[in-house]
């Protein structure tokens, strides 16, 4: 199964302040901008490219405090798992709209290609972070905003060894977000 | 005078490993491509934009240590002041080639601007987070290599406040390194 990164940074790297706030990406960039043909950064043409996603429990906890309407709800009916040794249950607005799972991610991964996933989306630092150390990640889109925050919690953790990126694409969007791809090659 | 920040790091943000080492950097990316007419990505065109350098102490060490003969200098015969309130006489292979400054960066940017210097080149991590806090940065090129490290020394340290970027830019070049550009936007 194809394991494909797509998220939003700072700058410097970061995903959320250290509080997990991410107000200020919504405030990032020219919003005034115009975007032509492609106002949401090439997110809705990745979502139709995956068939289900795979997040961490904090990314889950981030969606919920957004007590998103079901017009607002990103990422239509893909399945989605919610990685978790310790929540057992979604919180009450996300019920029926994500599963938790426990466990070994090498399984979980075997076990949605044998339900016949093909292409699932990765989110959240710790949860990419585990996927990179297992070598499961495929493909990285990262979209930076255009501010430095100077502290947050990263992207990327820690990583067993480097990890070698190639066919590197890049676009500043009118906005000042910046885009890059990158598949991941493995040793 | 104008400070400009051109440096290079991985794609997880880092400009050194924890011990200071930047081989990577040199092994990083597709060594083979064909880098048409910019194969050092803009740097000798960056240099000759400037007619000043100023660098942190533990940048100065890195650069002593590779040890580089007249004809390996990247930064000809560009004014080089080294940051530093404890290191009083710079490494033996850079003496007559830097001018060691200890005390407030602001008085330094004034004193070099009094003697007629124009465009700053602001070089190592902790020197270019000093001038930013001191909102003395103008613009930033950052040469992204394609490789995740997963540990480091990270370009950006603890900023005071959040710092808006714009007018941003991005290529990928051939060798799978991403330079973006950007100009820094003070509140």
């Amino acid at each position: 199964m194809k394991c494909s990164v797509y998220i939003a940074t700072s700058a410097d790297g970061y995903i959320a302040t250290n509080e997990g706030a991410v107000d200020w990406l919504h405030s990032a960039g020219n919003s005034d901008a115009d975007m032509g043909n492609n106002p949401d950064m090439g997110f809705s043409a990745f979502m139709a490219a995956v068939d289900c996603m795979v997040m961490g429990r904090k990314c889950m906890e981030t969606i919920a405090s957004m007590n998103l309407t079901p017009e607002q709800w990103p990422y239509g009916d893909t399945h989605i798992v919610v990685l978790s040794n310790t929540v057992k249950e979604p919180p009450e607005n996300l019920m029926g709209k994500v599963e938790m799972f426990s466990g070994d991610i090498t399984d979980l991964v075997k076990g949605l290609a044998n339900k016949g996933f093909k292409h699932a989306y990765i989110d959240g630092g710790s949860t990419i972070t585990s996927f990179l150390n297992l070598k499961l990640i495929n493909e990285m889109t990262i979209t930076r905003a255009p501010v430095l925050l100077g502290s947050g919690i990263p992207l990327f953790g820690k990583l067993d060894n480097p990890i070698k990126l190639v066919n590197s694409k890049a676009i500043a969007f009118a906005n000042d977000f910046v885009q890059v791809k990158y598949d991941v090659k493995y040793p």
